[in-house]
């Protein structure tokens, strides 16, 4: 494995042997698979579960990691290109990547998610940019609009958890949150339950629909595994019968790269917060996930994510595993 | 071992077995023994010598470890229970902490001693609040009211230099300082130097008594070895004979969260400055001790602190072997 | 190997099978050379490429490493001698470098070049001081004016790429910069072309002359190797021949210390931009070099940097082998 930067470039049954090898590194450790060996981490945005989880990862593994973010470098990091750098940044990116790159065995790349251009996040520019700068094995370990390694994850949660694959209601719902949030984590999972072969309803209230493109992506999924996807503002009928509540506020794609205007489609929708009657009709044995961090009481009430359907706790610990699986393909 | 929290919670057997080990890893390393394995270090406040020694002990032990701090959180940790989180803070120790130790064999964590509620910081509230957030083995690497590494390998370091245990004097000496310093380190270094069976004298200038529930520890535990504890203001007597004199500063008691009432106990109190006459009715080969970080010409003398009856590097440098026994004991 | 502060502390024969050993550790990988080792990385001023290699480094050989600043101390450490601290700095350097380095197998030192006192900074006042106050092998991972690191590097890339050592030539040129820096790099530099039997030429406006205690330490160098070593600002004459043009800003050495002084000695020279005519009468293979980080558009031209001619990525991977090298002569 060259690249794990979506879970779109890869068969359904390529993700199955990545999460049967996940589980078999959970259940019986090999600490001395990549002795010697190294992972670069470079963080263009703050982290603190994918830093410990990947750190961990290579640990348990028998090799290391460094980290690396911009903040590091003394005046930042240039990255637009044939510009003349009399300015505060000292380095340009067209260096500092390949470098750090040169350091690692395979590099996890974390990119920023500006929030501005939906076409050119959409398309993952800023991404692609910085790993055709990398000459070896690299991770996406979150883009402006991907997030395979959190999708691996929560796919081997409900694997874990015995959700049903085909047959399985996934529903992706929208949440209220103070802030603007990236289109990452919504559209990888969107795909992910489709490619499970999962019905899956994205809820999410009108200004708020996911891309075209995302949604479509996720369609041809679902068309491979024999799932289904649809997108709806009506509650009632999306949550009966849901086998998971997937809860994730993300910024409003009618008015993206506008902040005020995102700010006033948001407004009012404070009962966009998962709680108890968000269950009363799905299934008996309904699960509650989230990608973490999670604003209590504004993305999801307490009492849920307190309670027994709550499974964010495992969710973002088979981050590790699944990563595990991911970097003993790549550089055993 | 599943937590090591307290001196407190051991046999004075069990220490001397931990001390062993400790002394053996010293001289006979053991690169292999903790392969594969991970120590999560969470610094809910700044560190250098902690932070350093157990990153040491892992990799010495053939392990790792990876470091959060809540700075790495976009905004911060939110610790509130029951909030509705539409503030700054992104997330919450009750997943961040569970899902921190979730991808570790074993958890360090140190918390913050607020310097405003006695009471609640002698029951160690918040240690004890984030500890019950793991299920994994945990280690207290500095809470409000304890420090156990650094009683440990205070311990260690009177055996290396052979300092009596039964019949040997160890004064605690409160020292000046231009800041209100937390009661951990005196706190947890009475303990030890009565579990140890030392004659322990806690000297302070009035109004910085330490708590009754912190004596009481102390002399129960020196009732079990044969030592015993005392506290005074009379520098002379305290000092005479002494073996150990441990500096530290602290807050008053008297005034504990009082800022303005501590400065104000402690106005005019720069003679507390171990210097060379403190030794000079102490037994010949008497030592000095302190945890680090010291502030020179302020808490002790350079010429103390320079001279050959300073033991601080050793002391300090014992805090990774004695952090390796346990990590050993817990992990192995 | 108990010292790698200078390369000048070494003979050829030594600096040569430390490259051979180089260059077998990164075609024969020895993941277990070092296992439980630790080296302690000390930066008193930012860093990300040293940092970055050296923690693979460790990795690669089976140990590993932990990383302190200052900024991780409360409130910074105090460095000078005899003070009363009684002002922010909580700790002073004499008790924190030899604690770090008490729990290293060998440890790392980047000092700081105040750029101040000329004088001062050739005896390397700084870095001398803190590595004395250390007694573990040490590793000067760039101080006022050395980097051996990077001398060790540059070396290694050379005859990676055939670079002929007797008879070929050495450029150094002086490059124009918005910032005043450091002589580190040059003064590394034109030493160890010297040491290899190269012909070396310094090339710098009026006003940058290298000091007279280089420049005699490169010429005493030469006269062993069989090299020379002259200076110039003739660029014409400088250029012609050259098979490395190495590019590098440092301060005015006329005006050390005075930054208004030193602004105006490098105003109106943007033209010290290394593009492609620079090349015209150099060798045909010439290469281009820098130690990096690099200023495109300042010090280089976009297409010299993007171009064949430049081996800046591959010479920045060999601080890894370089390092790699002088850790396992040290720890083995």
């Amino acid at each position: 494995m060259k690249e794990f930067n979506d879970l779109g470039d890869f068969q359904i049954e390529e993700v199955k042997a990545l999460l049967e090898l996940a589980t078999r590194l959970e259940h019986n450790p090999e600490p001395r698979a990549l002795a010697g060996k190294v992972l670069a981490l470079l963080f263009l945005s703050p982290s603190l579960r994918t830093l410990a989880s990947f750190q961990a990862a290579m640990v348990r593994l028998g090799g290391g990691s460094f980290v690396i973010s911009p903040d590091m470098s003394i005046h930042g990091l240039e990255t637009r290109p044939g510009i003349v750098m009399d300015g505060m940044a000292a380095e340009h990116i067209r260096e500092a990547v390949p470098v750090i790159a040169s350091y690692g065995d395979a590099i996890g790349i974390r990119a920023f998610a500006q929030r501005e251009n939906l076409e050119s996040e959409i398309a993952d520019e800023e991404f692609n940019k910085l790993k055709e700068l990398c000459d070896i094995p690299r991770i996406n370990m979150e883009s402006a609009i991907n997030h395979p390694c959190q999708s691996l994850a929560d796919w081997k949660t409900m694997d874990d958890f015995g959700v049903p694959a085909n047959g399985g209601k996934f529903v992706l719902s929208w949440a209220y949150h103070p802030r603007a949030l990236p289109l990452a984590v919504p559209s990888a999972t969107v795909h992910m339950a489709a490619m499970r072969g999962m019905d899956v309803t994205v809820l999410r209230p009108e200004g708020f629909e996911l891309p075209e493109p995302v949604m479509h992506k996720a369609r041809q999924a679902a068309a491979m595994s024999g799932g289904s996807v649809t997108e709806t503002d009506d509650r009632a009928a999306a949550l009966e019968g849901a086998n998971i509540i997937y809860a994730k506020s993300w910024m409003s794609t009618r008015h993206y790269g506008n902040l005020p205007a995102d700010a006033e489609a948001r407004r009012g929708r404070e009962d966009w917060c998962v709680d108890e009657p968000w269950f009363d009709t799905a299934a008996a044995d309904a699960r509650f996930m989230h990608c973490l961090p999670v604003r209590r009481g504004v993305v999801v009430a307490d009492r849920i994510l307190d309670g027994p359907r709550s499974i964010v706790i495992p969710e973002a610990r088979n981050r590790m595993y699944a990563q595990m699986a991911v970097l003993h393909q790549m550089l055993r």
